[in-house]
């Protein structure tokens, strides 16, 4: 029952719960701070004395004076000898909080890229390998670690990526991170370090995300074309950029694999101009139709910053990814990590070693390709038969293809059109740094769609281009 | 046993495993890979043909030709068509590791500070919340998550923080991070965006911390000394400074209690100049004379960014964090957030929501006073017993005290002596803007020492005292 008390000053309601569980003084103690932070309780406003206080709510009176007591030492109230209980000056009104932000619509079906099958998951592998890190852990594994990272990740790794990437990693040179945006902004922020003034990136390519990341490292970015056999190494040459970041296994988005005479190009050209390749190997786990190609780091590890993550093979919210860095870079970029925020969880990060070396990590890559590999001939065979006129294109890997829309077709319109239909479509126009619309191309990603609402979002999108042409007035 | 192959190019050593689980051709591939990695076949070097190849090692001629495609299309090979396959121009040698790092000796006794008991990581209860957490998760918690962190761990923690620090938590203004190092440089890139340029840091305090952290936010950083009622708030407005960083809670490293006038004088100073307070709450929850004083957060919030961590109450390599953020800065501290890291592992924040909202982390804290208070006994117990003469302060909360050595000692040379018998000790001279070794006074840690070797490390500090005592010339 709330009590009233109303004695100098204006009413205030204070309602103590006798029954609960929160003591008394505590409970006054809350109240009164809460009172005087909304401005129910002004500055200057006198309290009653603690003995008056103390008949009103039927408390102690040396519970009153220690809750007083308790409240001015942390500012709320101010007590002169002799003089009446206040409230401080200073003590303030904090502003109502913002109005929640809306959220967006559920859509039958979204195309959005870069997050893989989330349901798929391997939770029950993940707490098994918890369990063990938490097992086996040294006490000392629970103070702030190595910024380089755990020793033991690092050597797991070092073997899994040999064997899997045909990377040279070494772990003294391997910097554990929280995935690619940490990952990039620690080498480009040791690039610029090291004096690179100008970062090439592909074109299209992550321009948003690069631009960004330039913006904080202080270096300038200049884009580069790519081609069908990835990014254009005398164009890159022409730039002067000290460094370039790529997606060599599976070029973000158009998909395309960097050709071997383009791979030995970058080397050299890298090597002439005391260049670093920042290699971001993203989703070459996921290779259909051959063997996935080595890592180019394996090729230059002196010369290429290779950037890999969990977030394409387990998640993104697991927030672990690792840099084997080339020896100019591998002491400033652990530096920088251990100024940024001295380490990844180690817990975490002997997990994922854990996960690796018990095999339970191939297993779960294993079931993911065959998934990724239904999921890839759905939308193949869906647009095969709904819209036979749109080509897809880099396919080979990962789980996302471009959809090169018919002649024509109007890419914002299409996406636009689709929305309304509750399918999620993105344009390649977003990838380009010049934002050209043309040539028509959707980026389509299939990692986190079933192959049931793949087939319905293709079929719409087959009933809107249909649309589009019929619609389109004829050709003169 | 290994096959021994001299053809066209020097001789070859490639010695298949014909028993092992390795596939033959990822053995060809890998021998080839490193053997181009380290030299042992050079640039330019012609191979044997892949007839000639599968023939001294007894493969399948299409398992050599399969194995020379991919090391193709990785750069390492080249072939025109009619010629030999060639080692790639660029394919190149990776430097030696480099040596190891020495390892530090063995201590009997460290008195650093800053990290709690280890071996008292609650592993059960965090494998218990981590379960929970992976147990109700839902799918979508494994996407990219919101940069202000888990929802649900935000409002878990504004209750918890209301309660136990009495900060007036906003979840919509709470950013999670990975502990107060990412916190402070968060918010100091924030206020730099925000125009500020100067922040004052407490005089003794973390000195080189915020050295680093304002340089990498590119603001300047200014010394306010700190005295027995906390920092002088008068100094600090004459520094012109728009935003200070402090510990009022427990002052690092002298551990004062901020007094009540100087919280107030703090607030009108932040009022008067729009100046930002970073309050770094880093181990109220241990505080042994009192309750502990409310965070200042809660009596200005929309003039303090208040950080937290679990890196004291549970341990270091964690890496949780929070920062409650006043309006002004609340969505730029998520922006930066987000391009820095992408946000933090959502399953370990739902695990640390999952073990507040238990009660286990209360739980865990309690257990943990009670050692912290057996720990500072002994140091207490000790000191008085061996060198009465040396005073402590600072032992209100926390684990860590102030020797104030006595008259004459050298802090130094108490130092480097105690090194010498294998006690870790710390000066406050380092956490002084100016480096001044006098007064002299060691910060004494005691989170991760048991009760024996603070006895056994008092009793050989109170020897060395005596020692120097005795060697000092006699006053004239």
């Amino acid at each position: 029952m709330p009590i009233e008390w109303a004695g100098s000053g204006p009413g205030l309601l204070l309602s103590l719960d006798r029954q609960g569980p929160e003591p008394l003084r505590s409970q006054l103690e809350g109240l009164l701070r809460e009172a005087i932070r909304t401005g129910r309780l002004g500055v200057g406003e006198r309290l009653p004395s603690s003995r008056e206080m103390a008949r009103e709510l039927g408390l102690s009176r040396g519970l009153v004076q220690e809750c007083y007591g308790q409240l001015q030492a942390e500012g709320y109230l101010s007590t002169q000898v002799g003089s009446a209980t206040r409230v401080a000056a200073g003590a303030g009104i904090s502003p109502a909080a913002p109005a929640p932000r809306p959220r967006p619509a559920r859509l039958i079906a979204d195309f959005a890229s870069g997050v893989p099958d989330l349901a798929g998951f391997p939770r029950g592998d993940w707490l098994w390998a918890l369990r063990e890190a938490s097992r086996t852990a040294p006490t000392a594994a629970f103070d702030y670690g190595d910024p380089h990272g755990s020793s033991l990740l690092r050597e797991v790794l070092a073997a899994y990526l040999g064997r899997v990437r045909a990377a040279a990693a070494d772990p003294e040179r391997t910097v554990i991170c929280s995935g690619f945006a940490q990952g990039l902004n620690l080498v480009l922020r040791a690039l610029a370090d090291g004096g690179v003034r100008k970062v090439a990136f592909e074109d299209p390519g992550y321009t948003e995300t690069a631009a960004a990341a330039c913006a904080a490292a202080d270096v300038e970015t200049v884009p580069v074309p790519v081609d069908a056999y990835g990014i254009d190494v005398d164009a890159l040459e022409a730039t002067g950029a000290r460094a370039v970041v790529l997606t060599p296994a599976h070029q973000w988005p158009t998909g395309v694999v960097l050709a071997p005479e383009r791979r030995l190009a970058l080397v050299r050209w890298a090597t002439r101009h005391d260049a670093t390749i920042v290699e971001d190997d993203y989703d070459a786990e996921f290779r259909y139709d051959r063997e996935p190609v080595g890592a180019l780091q394996g090729l230059a590890a002196d010369r290429v910053a290779a950037i890999g993550t969990v977030s394409k093979s387990l998640a993104p919210a697991m927030r672990l990814g690792w840099i084997l860095c080339p020896p100019a870079l591998a002491d400033t970029v652990a530096e920088l990590k251990l100024r940024q925020d001295r380490g990844s969880p180690e817990l975490d990060q002997l997990a994922l070693a854990a996960l690796m070396e018990s095999g339970r990590y191939d297993r779960h890559l294993r079931r993911m390709r065959v998934l990724y590999a239904q999921r890839r001939t759905a939308l193949v065979e869906s647009l095969a038969e709904h819209a036979p006129e749109v080509r897809l294109t880099g396919l080979a890997a990962g789980f996302h293809a471009v959809a090169h829309l018919p002649e024509g077709a109007d890419e914002q319109s299409v996406i636009a059109a689709a929305r309304e239909r509750s399918v999620g479509l993105y344009g390649m126009s977003t990838h380009r740094s010049s934002g050209a619309t043309d040539p028509a191309q959707l980026v389509l990603g299939f990692g986190n769609l079933g192959e049931r609402p793949i087939r319905e979002g293709i079929a719409a999108v087959a009933g809107i281009l249909r649309g589009e042409r019929e619609a389109a007035p004829a050709p003169e």
